[in-house]
């Protein structure tokens, strides 16, 4: 070979036909089930000008946007002394207008703002589209990966907290799932338990060490707040809310009793038992929701209610997260909007589904019927079984030139196409054709009549 | 407003919730078409290394692709000597390993050679996804949009050709298009004409002036080849060629006569003659099929058949294009793999749908119902429905808080949503529920169970 085996940049993917259709089956679930709920799909550009992405994930954040060059004479009108001086971050604002999308919500934000006019409130939108973050790659962690976000702008009403945990039990027990948790907390309980140790000023420690609580057990988070200055006193009060037990309603009680003295707590107690209350009248079908006060994703982000999913079956991260959200937009300078929503994690869905072994084994994105090519003239007896095979949506191909049987059998199988049928001398002077089942490998003699009708039935 | 108001780079656009639902109408439509020949989906990054790129588009295709800047301290190791020369062509060599898509037709020659074992060959792929150019935005051209290619390699059988024709008529009466017309040439037709007048050397320049001639006229397309170099004498065997009259198998014949003396133009007769066998044995179901001798567009890139698609109901450009390509992967060292390749022009045809006013008025993207909500005990009163109506697949919204009934009848208006279920006092009284029809204005009283059957039969 003359040059150099080609490739793509690292962590990057090419996606084969096969993971296409397990990429499509993932995402058109959770579409269906977002438009189910009433969520409208929009698309934003994969480039937005630098200073609609910058300064908005925090510094380290800004290091991993993706920097598209301006195009021409890009260097022309550089100041000399910071080339001079090779100043990458200042001159990567000279030469770099527009960014690479670096996820779903800001852009979202962006939208928002500028077609304020045109949208009516609330506005529920989802989005499935690649993102580009510049970390080191590792194994399931990538440079460009799909997010398929949920979210609704404009409504503070709890309703939208309750659907989101009927999207995710809907869409996850659609894909298969059989066991798995919603784990559901609130900004405003986690700030009643701060207050009601006389720490507010502390909350960001105390919900870092609350939620290794998993990891490191009681004792690591013991250990961890005495070094951050927590006294035992507080540890004592603390104690019994970190070890909630019993099911919701108990735990919720126990709750209440612990915050009674912290407006904020009793009214983050409420929220939850509002958002149960519309669950209690819709029941889930697989999801276990459970409240969880260890819950603290994105702490500074969400002011309310906090999401996680966490499948049961496989030992995997989280495959889902959301929560409510102030001010989404007041960075764009239109205050007041409320919001909420919530992500699926498809790559990790996608390798429990693939673990689980849950991918359904047809699907009408691959072709149904492979017609056998041996000659001219079986090509041209076939051409009509061929179009009437495809006028009743039946996926066919006809092999594309006469060629050894052995070829298109393993043509078949690598495609996983599932019936092939055989037009030799026979089959065209008897008009009964060779009806192979590749699955089973059971072959029958079929007219094309039947034929149609026995793929019409699948 | 506090900040400036958030745009998008210029060139790219936002896509809203009305404008997705057309978007996935022709994608969705096209895509399943492809499907339905056996051509099967794959994806590639958004981001390929610039060596994959760079040098496949010709001088002023390089200079149009969007170079991404590396990230970290890029310019650490750029010599001293290009940054005080600011010379931006060698500087962006040092910066940036990574560009964005250009087309899907180098990625996927890159992508076939990156995986040829594990690709069975022939190989039809579909893909669709954007691309992104730096060309100066004008109206209809923009520097963020979508491709939507079906490419065959490994084949170079003539059923490929038919298939494509059938693909385009069958899509594009999918579609609702009621009168276009595919026009199919072949490049071994254009030589043999250059052959017959001796002028194989100016192949170009004859193919450049006659691919002119809808609308500079004979005259003018004359005028050009004088101009070029061509006599009268050529000019006098060139023009019954030209202005090739009759039906296909009319102009095939004359063709033949004229180009008796090439083996070449026979050859490209052959083939297509061939092409129009398989279609008269699949009828075509709108297109019409005409043999166009001046179809020249991308000359230097087909080599055998030349596709170009046109409507015939609205002044517009051509609206899909393709055609037979020798050694596609060629330039990542794979030689002999032969191609064919057709590409619909999604953003043309989605202002043709517009204008003739063809996508349909309901989808199954969009809410059918909204519940209306005036209060607690109405909204707890509507869940078991809102629930039951989304598991029977109704895409249901119950408005997320008590508000007046104006302002959710415009909320149902500009969402599009044909039907709203009133929960009043009354209903909730009697179990009779007021359902109106946007369309027509019409109300009913009608139980729960009346609704479910009513809009499961729509």
């Amino acid at each position: 070979m003359a040059s150099i085996k080609p490739s793509v940049p690292k962590g990057t993917r090419d996606f084969s036909p096969a993971e296409m259709v397990k990429r499509n089956y993932i995402f058109d679930t959770i579409k269906s089930v977002f438009r189910k709920y009433g969520y409208q799909q929009i698309e934003t550009p994969t480039m937005e000008n630098s200073s609609t992405l910058m300064g908005k994930y925090g510094e380290e954040g800004d290091k991993l946007i993706f920097k598209v060059l301006n195009s021409g004479d890009y260097l022309a009108k550089v100041d000399e002394q910071k080339l001079i001086e090779r100043n990458s971050n200042s001159v990567a604002v000279a030469i770099s207008e527009k960014a690479l999308r670096y996820d779903l919500t800001v852009p979202f934000a962006r939208y928002v703002v500028q077609h304020q006019n045109e949208i009516t409130f609330p506005f529920k939108r989802f989005q499935v589209q690649p993102v580009w973050r510049a970390d080191r790659p590792q194994r399931g962690r990538y440079r460009e990966f799909y997010q398929c976000d949920a979210d609704v702008v404009g409504s503070d009403s709890l309703l939208n907290e309750a659907e989101f945990i009927m999207i995710y039990d809907e869409a996850l027990t659609k894909l298969g799932l059989k066991d798995f948790s919603i784990k559901i907390n609130n900004r405003k309980i986690l700030s009643g338990i701060a207050q009601a140790i006389d720490k507010s000023d502390n909350i960001i420690d105390l919900t870092v060490a609350i939620d290794k609580l998993d990891k490191i057990g009681l004792d690591g988070v013991i250990k961890e707040l005495l070094e951050k200055g927590f006294t035992d006193a507080d540890i004592d009060k603390l104690k019994p809310v970190i070890l909630l037990e019993g099911n919701n309603t108990e735990k919720l009680a126990s709750l209440r009793e612990a915050l009674a003295q912290s407006e904020i707590g009793l009214k983050g107690c409420d929220e939850i038992e509002t958002v149960f209350g519309y669950i209690e009248r819709c029941p889930l079908q697989t999801a276990k929701l459970e409240l969880d006060i260890t819950l603290a994703r994105g702490l500074n982000y969400y002011t309310g209610a906090i999401f996680e999913v966490k499948t049961n079956e496989v030992n995997m991260g989280s495959i889902g997260g959301g929560g409510r959200y102030d001010d989404l937009t007041g960075m764009f300078g239109l205050k007041g909007l409320t919001g909420a929503g919530i992500s699926f994690g498809a790559d990790r869905i996608y390798d429990v589904l693939e673990e689980l072994n849950l991918f359904p084994a047809g699907s009408n994105q691959t072709t149904q019927v492979l017609i056998c090519n041996f000659d001219k003239e079986g090509e041209l007896y076939s051409l009509p079984l061929l179009q009437r095979l495809r006028r009743n949506n039946i996926n066919t191909e006809l092999y594309p030139a006469g060629a050894k049987i052995k070829k298109q059998m393993e043509y078949a199988n690598n495609k996983n196409i599932p019936y092939v049928v055989v037009v030799g001398g026979d089959e065209m002077q008897t008009g009964l054709l060779t009806f192979k089942d590749m699955a089973s490998g059971v072959q029958e003699k079929l007219t094309a009549d039947e034929i149609v009708a026995k793929l019409n039935r699948d």
